[in-house]
């Protein structure tokens, strides 16, 4: 028989990207094994960081897990405590009496974690979901209109596959963007319809933009069915003024698109003041818009970080039952989602009160992390925006810096000679040198001779971070000139 | 603006069909939500019992988890002996010796299982499963060829999302199949090739049928990419001989075919004498054959019955290394498997050894769960089978029985003029007056004419339950006149 080839399979498969675990990432990973090993290892650096990933619990990280949400959302320690009372007799102290308490009226709801839930989530944590938001924005939601999922990313690939009918579908998606979407379109035989953020203006939304990218010529023949807005943005951080969030249902409504809100770092705001966070729903039901929302959330980011439980939810907006029914169709068709996920949303959107044993040290923990964040974001881009030929946006959001390389031509024609991408070849280099892992722009989009690369604010000890971000950037300069400003 | 309707979606989507958890389930959750609420409910019954779907740990019914899963396999407990020495130290005692041995090498390989892990999951599972995999064949397994996932469901929708090509690609699949494949190929836009499995010989698989079902003219412009096998059987149970096995194999030389076993139920063997089960793998690495094959597993089924963790694996055997590269890159998007299903696989793959601390109640626990299955399987299939219009096979595997009932022409009239199929009419019947939940023949698949329903052999108190399917049949056949045999 013939050997199965590439060529056998869907083509739509070999156009899918997806860098952010790409080519340096791969090769982060053989270095990682090396290094591993022990011994003569021949490399300049004794440790890998991964800053092409927000995995705030990652090894050698500085961000331990949330204490409650260790203790609240451990299913099976709930599970431990009903099946053996000698545990909890034994350690009557361990946990706090409101973890306890959690513990066992998610148990009493849930049952075994080994069991299958709901397929749309279990009923009492989409209850908790609904709380949440009618608490974030001050109008009602509707737990039947919320899917608990694994990750933000299986939800958007969900819908993304159910709006899309091949050949002509299209999804406005802005550049930069985080490729999940590209991936996802590619995938399901989907067309992006690209519209760039402005980043003279801190990775601004433009509605011009948006316009010119539908009324584009290219695009005539694709019907547009949806708009895709990250906000806080990824891989840029920019957050969204009420303004253009109005304009932006206002085009919604002009061009019967339905409005993706890849809201997930709703949490991480580095200057809440200057740059609070405003969901699309509290937009919408404010102003009684009937465009089709879908907001999505994670567990994965925040400040609980909860990326290997694989939890978020969806919400949607003006969706009438029958496609409700249809996503219901879809999901079960997956069983349900893990339930070590769905305890940790319950545990993200219930966290403890003032009052609840727990809340102090709870407190303390979350209030350390965002200021972590914050003063992380702040010295890498203050550092990185004092280096020759780097400009750096100071993101009020999100966990990344997506700084701008200026390249010389000689360090362009290098990179072409390597058969590479300019900001993949200085990423190559970086990682080469520094064992610093990040992602280059090429795999987020960026303007024609820009070149970026995505660095997540979660690395260690951020200034010998940056001091090794900083020489490798100066080698580079002194190997390659400085390029024309 | 206009509102969002079904016919803005991807049609592909409206042909999804899942009925395991489809109109029937929907209908039996509603009467669980009325039932719950206590007082007068007005209902012919106290309970509803879910026979529709595999979900061994599901509330009410008498299969508890296994101890050393949810000692060994409880990643949050190993966080916490790890980050609270207290609770160690006050419940030394609380777990046997290689359950702490076992979580502390997880810990220790994975860190915080609140971080991603490895795209293609923990490489030190990704060993446990290879050298299971080598113990259960005796021939080489390889760690790098070797997939975690979220449950068998996830790859198998990968795989096959992997191989059709829109619009002239086919995979062969079984009649009756589990609905997870023409779900999938309905929403990947490929086209299913159902060969039929032979009732009267206990299910048994033909190569003449699947050899017909190719030559069919109806699939002459149809490429087939992909044999799909579940062994043992779901619905059926059957059991392959290793004679048909090696066939198979031939067969997907034969006609350049990718073979896609699902073996999920390879350790619920109720007969494992007279029907043993003999793994693909092994199969094909004895013949030393060519052919792609996939084999899937998971830990959903067996004894560890560990669904709502969302666990599993597939190893790829004869795949060339830049596909495998393209799988994962695709599972790369999806970031990883979820932590606690994964270290549910190890705990599946690496059970207690004779010697260990927690090995005779290991034992004693998993004999008591293939024993009762057993039981329970015998039981329900004489019963019915001494049922007027009732015939079914004793399934030697898996969870299921798939019994045929003979229906009159009053029932089927009945039926029709209700709008549904005769065996749907059936099963909501049953619903309706006993709150047994079960999946009529058309969610799978029969002849024309033919019609069945599957039930799961996971019911509580079996004499109760099948008291209540034999009530309800002889009312149903009171009412609606028996078949002509």
């Amino acid at each position: 028989m013939r050997a199965l080839s590439t060529a056998d399979l869907n083509p739509a498969i070999l156009k899918v990207e997806y860098a952010v675990r790409g080519e340096l990432a791969i090769k982060a990973e053989e270095y990682r094994k090396r290094l591993a090993l022990g011994g003569e290892h021949g490399l300049p650096f004794d440790k890998i960081i991964s800053s092409n990933i927000g995995n705030p619990q990652q090894k050698g990280l500085d961000q331990p897990p949330i204490t409650f949400m260790r203790q609240g959302s451990d299913s099976d320690q709930v599970a431990a405590l009903c099946e053996w009372p000698a545990l909890a007799e034994l350690a009557p102290n361990a946990f706090p009496k409101d973890v306890v308490a959690r513990a066992k009226e998610l148990h009493e709801e849930i049952g075994s974690v080994g069991a299958y839930s709901h397929s749309q989530g279990v009923p009492l944590i989409r209850q908790s979901v609904a709380k949440f938001i009618e608490e974030r924005d001050g109008y009602p939601a509707n737990p039947d209109h919320i899917f608990l999922t694994a990750g933000a990313s299986a939800g958007v690939s969900l819908l993304i596959s159910m709006l899309i009918t091949p050949p002509d579908s299209g999804i406005l998606i802005p550049i930069p963007q985080y490729p999940l979407y590209t991936a996802t379109l590619a995938q399901h035989h989907g067309v992006p319809l690209p519209y760039h953020l402005d980043e003279a203006s801190g990775w601004s939304t433009s509605l011009h933009e948006i316009e010119q990218t539908l009324e584009h010529p290219d695009h005539a023949e694709i019907k547009p069915k949806a708009l895709v807005i990250i906000n806080p943005g990824n891989p840029t951080g920019a957050l969204l003024d009420e303004e253009t969030q109005e304009k932006l249902v206002r085009l919604c409504e002009k061009h019967n698109l339905v409005l993706l809100a890849d809201e997930v770092y709703q949490a991480n705001l580095h200057r809440p003041d200057e740059h609070p966070f405003v969901s699309f729903k509290q937009v919408v039901a404010r102003m009684k818009s009937p465009i089709p929302l879908v907001s999505f959330h994670s567990i994965s980011k925040g400040v609980s970080g909860e990326c290997g439980r694989r939890g978020g939810y969806f919400e949607t907006v003006n969706f009438p039952d029958d496609i409700l029914a249809l996503i219901y169709k879809m999901v079960s068709v997956g069983l349900c989602p893990p339930l070590s996920g769905q305890i940790g949303v319950d545990c993200v959107v219930r966290p403890p009160k003032p009052g609840d044993e727990s809340y102090p040290l709870w407190k303390q923990e979350t209030d350390t992390i965002h200021a972590a964040l914050a003063s992380r974001t702040k010295t890498m881009s203050d550092r990185l925006n004092a280096l020759p030929g780097i400009s750096c946006v100071n993101s009020p959001g999100a966990l990344y810096l997506y700084p701008k390389v200026h390249l010389s031509d000689r360090a362009i024609e290098a990179a072409r000679a390597v058969g590479k991408e300019p900001d993949a070849f200085y990423a190559m280099n970086l990682l080469d040198e520094t064992g610093i892992c990040v992602v280059p722009g090429s795999g987020f989009g960026q303007k024609e001779g820009h070149w970026h690369y995505r660095l997540t604010c979660l690395c260690p000890g951020v200034d010998d971070y940056v001091d090794a971000l900083e020489q490798f950037h100066r080698r580079f300069i002194a190997k390659y000139g400085a390029a024309e400003e």
